[in-house]
C-alpha cells in the first residue's frame, strides 16, 4: 500500500508546524481538530478538513494523533466517532501524543482485531524541534510497521530510535520526562547554592557549561532561570500530567524514583499556585522559593 | 615577575598528567608530595623535588596545590612546612584541590598578610581532562591575579571562567558536583524505570541522548550505568566529600537543597558498603537495588 493521504488529528502547538512540515515535503494531508478554528490556517493548503476522526481515517490510510492526554487519545481512536469506526484493514494509526504506556498497549490490542496498526512515537524537543523538524522521535510498535512509517518520521524529526514494542515509544518518553525534570530541579539548586553565597550565578552556568555537569538542561533552561523567563517552551501543567504517567508506571512495576517524586511535587505547586502555563523550567521558582 | 619555576603539590591522578603537561609546555617545575613515590617518575625530567612544601615554596614563585581535602590544603599551605613559610612577597599560590570556600577565604586572608596572592582554581573533567589538558577550571580570587596565571590554567584547561572573588571558583565546583551527583541519580531512575517496564534502556538512552534531557552524564555515565562498569572516573568517596563541602555551605547560606541530599546519601551509602572506590556514578547501584 503506497501513502496517497496522511491524516492528521490535533493541530496545537506540536500539530500545526508538523502538519506544515509534512505538506512541505509534498504529502496530502486530512486534517481534523476538534477547535476546528486550528484548521483555518491550512483552508487553502493541499488539505482536506474532516469533521471527525472516523471520517478522516475513512480517506487517509496513515493517521497521526497528536493531542494532550490519555484520555483524548482515547476518544480519537476508539470513540464513539473515532478513528478505529474509519480505519480500513491496513490501516496504520501514528500516535504522537505523550500518554501512558499501558493504555497505548491497549489501544494498539484494540486496533489489531480490525486489522490496523499502531506505533507510539511521542516526541521531544519542544515547539521549536516541531517547527525544525528536528524533534527526537521515540518510537514503540512493530518493526516492519516501524520502517512503513520511517520516511514520514524522518520529515519530522531527527533523532529517531524504535525503542521496542507497543508502548516502549512511551516508557522512553517517560524516562525522558523525569529525567528532564530533575535535570531541571538540580540545575535550580546549583544556581541557588551560587546566588545564597553571592557569587555571580551566569558566571557559575558558564563555568559548568564546560564540565562534566553540562546538559542541554544547564544551557536552555539555566539560561531561562537567570533570566527569569519562563515563556514556554513547554507548559509546566504539560510536564505535571507527564511527571504522573511515569510515576504511575513505576507504581505499576514496583520501583522507587523519589527523584522524580519530588519533581512532580515542584510541579504540582508551580500548577496549584497558578502558573501551570510558565514553562516547565519554572520549577526553579519553587526552588528559589519564590513561590510558597 | 616572570615565572622561573612553578611549584606543584600532589601527584595523584589529577597533579600527575598536570605536572607532565607543564613540563611538555617547558615550564620548569618543582615537585612536592607526601608520598615520595609519586614524585619517582619526575627524577630524569626538568623538575626539582623539595622535602616540604615550604622549601619548595622558597624555590618557586608560582606554587599549585592539588591534594585531596580541606585539611591536606590547609597543612600544604599553613601547617608547620607550609608554603606560607617559605613564599616570598609577590608569590602566587594556586589551589586546584576542591575543598570549602569558607576555609578558602581564610587561607587567602593569611597569605595576603604575608603578601602572597592566591587563586582558588578547582577543576572538572576527571582524569581524561587532566590527561588531555581539557579540564574546565573555575576561578576565584582578584582579577589581576587570575590574569597572572591566565597562561598556565590555558596548558591545563579549555573552559577557564574568572567566576569572581576568593572561594568563588569553589563555590562553582560545589554548584558543579551537586548538579553532576544529582544528573547521575536522575539517569539512573530514568534507566531503572525502563528496565522495570521490560524496555531496553540501551535503546531508551539511544532516545533521550536526541532530546532535551541530553547531557554528558547520560552519554558517560549512562553507559557505565549499562555496562555495569564503575572503574572509575571519579571516585564515590570523593564525590560524597565534595558534596560534604556543598551541603555546609547550604546550611550556612540557610537553603534547601534536598534533591543533593538525597544525592548525598545514595554516596553515603555506597561508601559505607565499602564501595568508595567505585566511580561516583555507581550511585545507580543504590537506585537499582543493588545495595541495600
Amino acid at each position: 500500500m503506497t501513502i496517497n493521504r496522511i491524516g492528521l488529528i490535533g493541530l496545537g502547538i506540536m500539530g500545526k508546524p508538523m502538519a506544515k512540515n509534512l505538506l512541505d515535503a509534498k504529502y496530502q494531508l486530512g486534517l481534523f481538530a476538534r477547535n476546528t478554528k486550528n484548521t483555518e490556517p491550512f483552508a487553502n493548503d493541499n488539505c482536506e478538513i474532516y469533521k471527525s476522526p472516523s471520517e478522516l481515517a475513512q480517506h487517509c490510510n496513515i493517521t497521526i494523533t497528536c493531542v494532550a492526554d490519555t484520555p483524548d487519545v482515547v476518544d480519537v481512536i476508539t470513540g464513539d466517532s473515532g478513528i478505529i469506526h474509519g480505519a480500513q484493514s491496513g490501516h496504520l494509526v501514528i500516535d504522537m501524543s505523550t500518554i501512558s504506556p499501558e493504555v497505548t498497549r491497549s489501544l494498539a490490542k484494540q486496533l489489531a482485531k480490525k486489522k490496523v496498526d499502531m506505533l507510539d512515537a511521542p516526541v521531544s524537543g519542544g515547539e521549536v524541534g516541531a517547527i525544525d523538524g528536528t524533534l527526537s522521535i521515540m518510537v514503540g510498535g512493530k518493526p516492519d510497521v516501524f520502517k512503513r512509517a520511517l520516511s514520514i518520521f524522518k520529515v519530522l524529526g531527527k533523532n529517531i530510535v524504535h525503542v521496542g514494542d507497543h508502548g516502549a515509544g512511551q516508557v522512553a518518553k517517560a524516562c525522558n520526562q523525569i529525567l528532564a525534570a530533575q535535570t531541571i530541579s538540580a540545575v535550580a539548586e546549583a544556581l541557588l547554592l551560587a546566588k545564597s553565597s553571592n557569587v555571580d550565578p551566569n558566571k557559575v552556568r558558564d563555568a559548568l557549561l564546560g564540565g562534566f555537569a553540562n546538559s542541554i538542561v544547564l544551557d536552555l533552561h539555566g539560561k531561562r532561570m537567570l533570566e527569569n523567563n519562563y515563556k514556554p517552551g513547554f507548559k509546566a501543567s504539560l510536564h505535571l500530567k507527564d511527571m504522573g504517567i511515569a510515576l504511575h508506571s513505576a507504581e505499576q512495576n514496583k520501583i522507587s524514583i523519589p527523584g522524580a517524586k519530588m519533581a512532580q511535587q515542584y510541579l504540582q505547586k508551580l500548577v496549584e499556585e497558578g502558573n501551570g502555563d510558565l514553562d516547565s523550567s519554572a520549577i526553579a521558582k519553587v526552588i528559589f522559593n519564590e513561590i510558597s
